[in-house]
C-alpha cells in the first residue's frame, strides 16, 4: 500500500455561521486531509498538539488507517482558530488565531516514515515544508498547499519549495497572486514554470481546474450542486486528502488517474460542507463515496450523437 | 429539418475594452443567436432594423441558412449600443443605449414561420415575447432569455412568459434575483416551479449549469480555459444559439441530447470571445467546432479505475 506522509496543523476550531455555532471542535489542515485520505489509503500524520488535546482529540482518528506516531504532544495549548462566515458563506473573517504550541512546531519525521512514497505538505511555513523534504528519501510524489500569507510574506522560501514539489494545490486568488497573471491559464503555466509539474486550482463553489503538460493539459470538475451548504471549513484540505488519497491508492500517476483523483477529492469535499466541522466526514461510508462518484459522472458526462 | 424561429434584437454595437475598440459593428442578441445556431440548422430571423442597416448588415447573413423574410426594415436608425469593459473583462459599463427603430418593434411572424418547431425568444420585453407566442402554432420547444431589467420592471408579464416556455436561459445573478434564493439549486427549482421544465444558468467564466426534473437533474459544463479572451460581447446569445441549434438539429429532447447541446453552446461561446464582435464566428468552420467538442470531452471526462 502507498502510504501518505501528511504534515500540517491539528487545531481546535470555533466556527460561527448563519446556521449555528460550534466551539472548540477538532480541525486543522492535517486533520481534514488525513481523515479524507484515510478512505483510500494509510496516512502517517505528523503534527503537534498541546496537552489539552488528548482527552477529546485522539478519539477522532481511532479505527481509521491513520498512524499517529508522528503526532507530537508538547506542554501548552493546541493551536486555536475562530472564524465567522457571512450570510452566503462566501466571506469569512478570522476572529482570532492562537498559534500556541504550533508556534514552535518543528516537524520531526519518524524514521519509519522517511521512505513514504507520497508526501503532502499542508499549508505551513515554507521553511517547515523544506525541513520535511530534507528528511524524506526519494518520494514518488510530493504535493503542497500554501496561502497568500506565505506568498506575500516568505516568497523566497516558497520558491524553494515549488522547485521540489510535483503538485501545487492552491486557490484561484492565490494562483493569480503568486503568478501576477489575472488569466488562470497563464497563471497556471507561470506557476508550472516555477517547478510543480501539476497545478490544481481550487475555485470554491465553481469546482477545480487541474493543469499539467501534454495532451490533457486541462481537466475541470464542477462542484457538486448542493441545496444546503452548512460549513465550508476544511473543504480545501478535504479535497486535497481525497485527491492525494485516491492517487496513492491507485499507485499510477497517469492523466486518467489524476482526473479520477480530482473527482474523488471533489466528492469528499462535497460531503465535508454538508455539516459542521468534521461531522459529515466522520459518519461517511465507502458506499456513499461510490454513489457520489457516479453522481459526478452523471453531472458531467456527455457523448457524441 | 427542424427550423428555429428566433426573435430578438439586431443592433450596431460600439465596444471598448483593454485590447482595443470597435465602432458601429453589427451585434444584437438575435444576430449572435442566429449565426451560432446556423452552424446546426436553418434559422428564421425576426427582428427590426433601420434604413442604415442594408448597406453593411445584410452581407453578414449571406451564404448561411438564415432566412431574412422576417427582418423588417423601417424608416429610422438601427438600435445602437455602446459598452466599455473593465481591465479583466468581468465588469461592463453601458455608455449608451439608443433604441431607435427598436422602440416600436412589433414582432410580426410571417405565415410560413408560424409552425416552426423550435422557438427562441431573445431578451426583449416580455410583452413582445408573449405576442410571438400568440402567433405560433404548437411549437415542440420554446426557449427564452431575459434579464434583470425585465425581472425588476415587468415581473407580471415575465411570469406569464415563464408559464409558456420549456427552457429558460438566464445568468446566475438573474436566477437569484428572479427566485429570491441565494443557493443556485434552490433558485433553479423555484424557477422551474414557475413554468420552464428546464433552467439553464450561465455562469460566465465558470461555465453553465443545467437543471431539469428526473434522474439527471443537474448537468454542469465548465467554460473552456482560454489564454486570451478578447471580447465577451454576445457570448451568452452565442451559447444559446449553439445550444438550441444543436437540440433542433438532433430533433430529440432527451437528457443526452440536452447535455450534448450544452457542450455545443459552450463550444460556440468559447470561439465567440476569441475576437471582437462577430469576427471569430464569421470565420468559424464545422471542423473547428468538432475539434473543440472533443477538447471539451478531454476537459471533463473521467472513468472508474
Amino acid at each position: 500500500m502507498n502510504q501518505i506522509l501528511a504534515v500540517g496543523s491539528v487545531a481546535f476550531d470555533s466556527i460561527k455561521n448563519p446556521f449555528g455555532e460550534v466551539s472548540r471542535v477538532v480541525g486543522g489542515s492535517a486533520t481534514y486531509f488525513s481523515i479524507a485520505a484515510s478512505f483510500f489509503t494509510r496516512v502517517r500524520l505528523v503534527a503537534v498538539v498541546g496537552e489539552d488535546f488528548a482527552d477529546r482529540g485522539a478519539r477522532l482518528f481511532e479505527g481509521r488507517p491513520i498512524d499517529l506516531a508522528g503526532l507530537q504532544t508538547v506542554p501548552g495549548e493546541t493551536f486555536r482558530w475562530k472564524g465567522e462566515y457571512g450570510f452566503d458563506l462566501n466571506t469569512r473573517e478570522t476572529i482570532y488565531t492562537k498559534l500556541n504550541v504550533f508556534e514552535h512546531f518543528q516537524p520531526v519525521i519518524p524514521e519509519a516514515y522517511r521512505t513514504s512514497p507520497f508526501v503532502f505538505l499542508g499549508n505551513i511555513h515554507p521553511r517547515l515544508q523544506l525541513e520535511v523534504l530534507d528528511q524524506v528519501t526519494a518520494p514518488r510524489l510530493v504535493a503542497a498547499d500554501t496561502m497568500n500569507y506565505w506568498i506575500e510574506g516568505t516568497p523566497g522560501d516558497l520558491r524553494e519549495v515549488l522547485k521540489r514539489v510535483d503538485i501545487l494545490i492552491i486557490n484561484d486568488a492565490e494562483a493569480r497572486e503568486l503568478s501576477h497573471e489575472a488569466n488562470l491559464v497563464k497563471a497556471a503555466r507561470a506557476i508550472r514554470a516555477m517547478g510543480p509539474r501539476t497545478v490544481v486550482i481550487k475555485r470554491g463553489e465553481h469546482g477545480v481546474l487541474m493543469t499539467r503538460p501534454g495532451e490533457g493539459e486541462f481537466f475541470a470538475a464542477p462542484a457538486m450542486p448542493l441545496e444546503e451548504v452548512f460549513d465550508p471549513t476544511g473543504a480545501g484540505d478535504t479535497f486535497a486528502g481525497g485527491f492525494i488519497g485516491s492517487l496513492a491508492a491507485c499507485g499510477e500517476i497517469t492523466d486518467a488517474a489524476m482526473a479520477r483523483a480530482i473527482i474523488h477529492g471533489s466528492a469528499l469535499a462535497s460531503f465535508a460542507v454538508e455539516d459542521f466541522s468534521l461531522d459529515r466526514l466522520l459518519r461517511l461510508t465507502q458506499d456513499e463515496i461510490s454513489v457520489r462518484f457516479h453522481h459526478f459522472k452523471r453531472l458531467t458526462h456527455f457523448e457524441e450523437a
